[in-house]
């Protein structure tokens, strides 16, 4: 069974992600679970330490999911990377949508922040020189650190960018989604100039598998999807 | 002689730039000036339609510089587009810093602001265009459009991102200013694979003027600078 912690946990995440965490109160959580407001904050001081707590959960996610492996990679491995920073952004979309917040918010979240941001960038660059081992990215140690500079800030902004242009797609789940995928298309058009064999080869089937078509991409960001090339 | 409203816009934006627009209020205004907040408020009924008329300004300044010219495009045109940019950054930082909570808390600002990035990303792409008539610029058409679109976010989100990260550099405009220009360096690399002719010729001399020092990047964001490529 489900300890009350991680109940209050994943029944804030839900409401924060579906509603955003500014209109989301400690007694919404309650009410959600059944329980009292008094037996909340036995658990939780304030929203803050439910925001801080699911920090951890999504920090621990992601830096699983950048342990650098053992041997060479494939153009597979390197999906799978997609496919879990995809993951990682949709559970966590609340954070991401409104990180300038939370850091002003909350000076010690800010400080953790930072050194998760170092760990990230470090186990970034490791995987991106494991696949420049495996012949798949052919790039210089100064493009590679630029690469993964830019990588990082267009993941990290893309949901608030996106969301502050659009703050009521939130309430579409499906729309909402196909903008996060929309981010990985441009993480992948990033990386292109970069790619090598196996990578290269599947590029358009890549960029096929997260683009979003003209309709949606009008629907979700005008001003990106008006930007025709005639 | 300058009107006061203009007066008020200027004292408002050094005062912004330097602390931050959450940390003064329109007294401190009407003091840097020497006039009453009655007076202020004459001009502007409160901090928002400051802020509301600096946006402005800036929208202007930005538009202007994005103006598609006539005629065939140098790689010193393309080095004004980034002097420019960065001028622009820099004067109207206090907004970049701090975009999502601008957004956020007044919805018809967020409206002008959707109209802005859709002028500015359609003129981006008239220029991108006339640097590849040009033959500074090689890429498809679905190349142009993803390099746009990275380059608009990089370039929104770089003084969040890192000020963010590192609240305490707005009070040293040395490295504020520096920090600024490793984000015109970070979209000169976004655009180093596309580049052709006297573009490339020149990559390695545009890159050396807008990039840190190392010791200024540990010291700006130790998180990126201790990403080392050994």
């Amino acid at each position: 069974m489900t300890d009350t912690k991680t109940r209050i946990l994943d029944a804030a995440l839900a409401l924060f992600n579906r509603f955003g965490e500014r209109n989301v109160t400690t007694n919404h959580i309650a009410g959600e679970l059944g329980i009292s407001p008094g037996n909340l904050y036995y658990h939780y001081r304030n929203k803050a330490a439910i925001v801080s707590a699911l920090f951890d959960r999504y920090r621990e996610h992601l830096l699983t999911l950048l342990t650098v492996p053992e041997g060479p990679l494939t153009w597979e491995d390197k999906m799978g990377y997609f496919e879990g920073i995809l993951a990682s952004m949709w559970e966590g979309r609340f954070l991401h949508r409104d990180l300038a917040h939370f850091l002003h918010q909350d000076p010690v979240l800010r400080d953790r922040y930072k050194v998760f941001v170092e760990d990230s960038l470090a186990r970034g660059l490791g995987i991106y020189q494991r696949l420049r081992d495996s012949g798949l990215i052919e790039a210089s140690d100064e493009e590679l650190r630029a690469l993964l500079v830019n990588t990082w800030v267009l993941a990290a902004s893309w949901p608030g960018f996106t969301h502050g242009l659009n703050p009521e797609i939130s309430g579409d789940e499906t729309l909402d989604r196909g903008l996060l995928r929309q981010g990985i298309y441009q993480i992948i058009c990033l990386e292109a100039p970069y790619l090598r064999g196996e990578a290269l080869d599947h590029l358009d089937a890549m960029k096929r598998e997260y683009r979003l078509d003209e309709t949606a991409l009008d629907r979700l960001f005008g001003a990106v999807g008006q930007v025709r090339s005639e």
